[in-house]
């Protein structure tokens, strides 16, 4: 089992590119700092259909559908579709891709979930099961909002730890033909909780599940910090970036110089009233098939850790009394194979 | 890419064999046909719990830790855990498995989940990326009804072709290492939504999607039914069962004579008031795990086709005026590897 670097990483030997990406974004997102690598900017929160989640699932169709044919793929060239969302039971994704006959993968994993399906995307190609895999996942502040926390019309404060719910969805189609870039390592999370109960300050809950994977990353692989031009956490925020920062100083790993978080790219905080930054499956997603990428593209970047978080909550565990149960899956990504030591 | 042998199933190339199974169910389906077949019955539906969602979560905490220990194995011999359930944000894996600091791959299939997680599970095994890789799903009767349907105080009148979540966790453990029963083949679902709109006639919305994979499934690996021992899907009920060999006659396919549904067979519908059956993760999970797993192991199968099903539908999106989509996912499992074709 050469594959296997440690109890979380294993290293993807056989080439996984990922051949192509799209995304689109809500009003709110296009007027923030990464506008420029939005494929789409909705003009408002509906794009003209009846309910927010009809919305969802037409952002995630939209998404999946333009990498296919951006990738000059057809819906029949591609072997497993891997999707999830926030919304109960998974709604967007199911009814956004009922029509694609593309045999389909669910996941559940908050906001880990563009991690999540690139992981497992990339391990049944390298495993040999399929030739090409669509990886998409969405969040939309409206059907967020109202589910997780108060009808939109009531109006509720936001506490100063409060993010806000990237409208957005990402896709990526992976291959295992194309010339990059690749995905060359996969360090799995484990369920990490840290006893925290406010839903308010999901940063805090998913930054010791962040820490936990990349400190696993980092032994199992025998890289430093230093060998990425950037690690990205999904939705950590501007709270949880910093304690990132503080609980991998702890393990001995400086990340003050090529960390960020998707989160904090998004929005302009002062600016656009976001409070802690922005969350959501979407706010990783979008930032990955749009910025990454497209820095990716333009020689800008070469190694890129990313690393999407989620906090497996649910309203009900927190009336129940629970705390957080959090997540962090990491994906290595590099723009040649002689980097990413194949 | 000799594994794929069609546009949904894949060939399980390396050995891959179910190593131990586990389960627990609840004092109604400890009523039922298939009571010998559990390893604990609950007296009752809190077993010690102050809430349902953490009697489920108790529940699925117990199958996956006495699978693995009946594997004579360790957490820390689990490269991976897949698991999922019904409830909102899959809350019931997440607090069920927080502290096995196992690697989590969590999954959305609704009642398919049983399959899609061995299903992805054997493919990370065959693909090097695991030796052992823990498989699990619940559903409990209390926690679904208040949250699909109604408070179980308000005492709601049940439709004829309702049917009644079983409350039951399932877990097996999947390894590269071992004698059998294999996973031989694997047949992924492709979403399917024929239009049906009646949240309490899910067998009906089902049996479509599992027609589709068993044909596909038959086509791609060119077996007929009778290469089967027991063609066995996961909840689509008496209706639905019945549904399931119409549309597989016209098909061409005669499933009479070794067909059947966990959902039929985990109650007496008549004695115990269950109208069309049982249904919930949970359902194909214990049939699974106790049912199944015994008879292969007494020699009384050889050949069984799992196939769990699954409806990916919310209450959102019933309120919604939507259908329901739906999937199934199909699991070849064979007591040999002789006759596995291997």
């Amino acid at each position: 089992m050469n594959k296997r670097l440690g109890n979380q990483t294993v290293k993807i030997l056989n080439p996984v590119s990922i051949i192509s990406a799209a995304n689109v974004a809500g009003k709110k997102e296009g007027e923030g700092p990464l506008a420029m690598y939005f494929d789409k900017i909705l003009s408002d929160a509906a794009w003209g259909e009846e309910t927010w989640e009809k919305t969802e699932s037409k952002m995630q169709n939209f998404a999946v559908t333009n990498a296919i044919s951006r990738a000059n793929l057809k819906n029949s060239d591609i072997n497993y579709i891997l999707a999830g969302d926030l919304l109960n039971q998974c709604i967007s994704s199911s009814f956004a891709l009922r029509d694609l006959n593309i045999p389909f993968f669910g996941v559940y994993g908050a906001c880990s979930t563009m991690a999540e399906t690139i992981s497992l995307g990339s391990m049944l190609i390298d495993g040999g099961f399929a030739e090409n895999v669509a990886a998409v996942t969405s969040s939309h502040f409206c059907t967020a909002e109202r589910q997780y926390r108060q009808p939109l019309e009531y109006g509720g404060q936001r506490t100063p730890n409060a993010q806000w719910t990237v409208t957005g969805s990402g896709a990526v189609i992976l291959s295992g033909s194309g010339d990059g870039p690749y995905i060359t390592h996969i360090t799995t999370g484990e369920i990490v909780d840290m006893g925290i109960k406010d839903a308010n300050n999901m940063g805090a809950a998913m930054a010791p599940a962040a820490a936990e994977t990349l400190k696993a990353h980092f032994v199992e692989t025998g890289r430093q910090p230093s060998y990425y031009d950037l690690i990205l956490t999904g939705d950590l925020g501007i709270l949880g970036k910093s304690i990132m920062i503080d609980l991998m100083g702890d393990y001995g790993y400086d990340l003050r110089d090529n960390y960020d978080d998707c989160g904090c790219l998004i929005f302009d905080a002062e600016s656009q009233d976001t409070h802690a930054g922005g969350s959501g499956c979407g706010c990783s997603a979008v930032t990955l098939t749009g910025y990454v990428m497209s820095l990716i593209s333009q020689g800008k970047l070469k190694n890129v850790l990313f690393m999407a978080t989620g906090a497996l909550l649910s309203p009900t565990s927190t009336l129940q009394g629970e705390s957080i149960p959090s997540i962090a899956h990491a994906v290595a990504i590099s723009s040649s194979r002689e980097d990413s030591g194949l």
